[in-house]
C-alpha cells in the first residue's frame, strides 16, 4: 500500500467542515516517513478553493484516496489513508516539505508553490485491490 | 462542467459520518439529469467497505469529483459537484438505475450490480480548469 501511495502522481483529498459537509480536491503530494505533504500552489485562487484549508483548521480529519481505474476492473485497486491534517506553521519544516513537492514533481520547479503546506499524520491504511 | 463528469469513466465520492470524519472511495456512476447514481457491486466486501452506506444514512452530505490528471499541468482540471444522497428504497428506481449503469458500463454487464443503489441530488457544482 506504501508503494502504491509512494508511485502515485495525484491523489483526492477528502475533509469536511465542523458540520460534516465533505469537501474533495485532487492534490499533488510527496511522502515523508508517515507524513503527506501538499502545497496550496502558486496560482491565483478564488476564496472558495481555500475550503480545504478551512475544513483542516476547524476539523483535522482527513482522508486521502489513491487509486487506479482501468477498463480491466480485475486491474482496480485503492488505497485510503485516514490521518489528522495540520498548516504547517514553521518556514524550515515547510521549506522542507517544498523540497520534497519541488523534487518530486518537475513541474513545481518551474513554479514553486508558494504554500502554505499541509502536513497529514497518517493514522490508518485500508486497501483494497480486485485482483 | 455537465459533459466533463458525463465522460468521466470514475469519480471519487466523499462522505462524511456524524463525528464530521471523512470518507473517501472510487465509484462508477451514471448521471440522470441533476441525479448522480451509483451503486455497491455484487462482489464480497468486509462491512468496513460499506463505511459509505452508513455514512450516507447519518449524514447525506456528499460531494463527488470529477478530475484529470495530467503530467502537462495546464490539462488539469476538475469538478465537484456537492449533493445530498440517499439508498434507493423504491425496487422500480433501483432497477432503472443499475440499466442506466450497465448500459453506460461493459463490465456491469457480466456481472450485474447487486445494489443498494444510491442517488445523489446534485446542490451545486463548482469546476476549475487550469488553461
Amino acid at each position: 500500500m506504501r508503494q502504491r501511495i509512494s508511485s502515485a502522481r495525484v491523489a483526492r483529498l477528502a475533509t469536511a467542515d465542523t458540520h460534516g459537509t465533505p469537501h474533495i480536491v485532487p492534490i499533488t503530494f510527496a511522502v515523508d516517513g508517515d507524513t503527506i505533504y501538499f502545497a496550496v500552489d502558486a496560482k491565483p485562487k478564488r476564496t472558495t478553493d481555500l475550503k480545504r484549508l478551512r475544513n483542516i483548521a476547524a476539523n483535522p480529519e482527513v482522508a486521502v484516496l489513491v487509486d487506479h481505474y482501468d477498463e480491466d476492473w480485475s486491474r482496480l485497486w485503492w488505497v485510503r489513508v485516514d490521518g489528522t491534517a495540520r498548516v504547517v506553521d514553521d518556514g524550515t519544516d515547510a521549506d522542507r516539505a517544498i523540497a520534497l513537492l519541488v523534487e518530486r514533481y518537475d513541474q513545481y520547479r518551474a513554479a514553486r508553490p508558494a504554500g502554505p503546506v499541509v502536513a497529514i499524520s497518517m493514522v490508518r491504511m485500508t486497501g483494497w485491490s480486485a485482483s
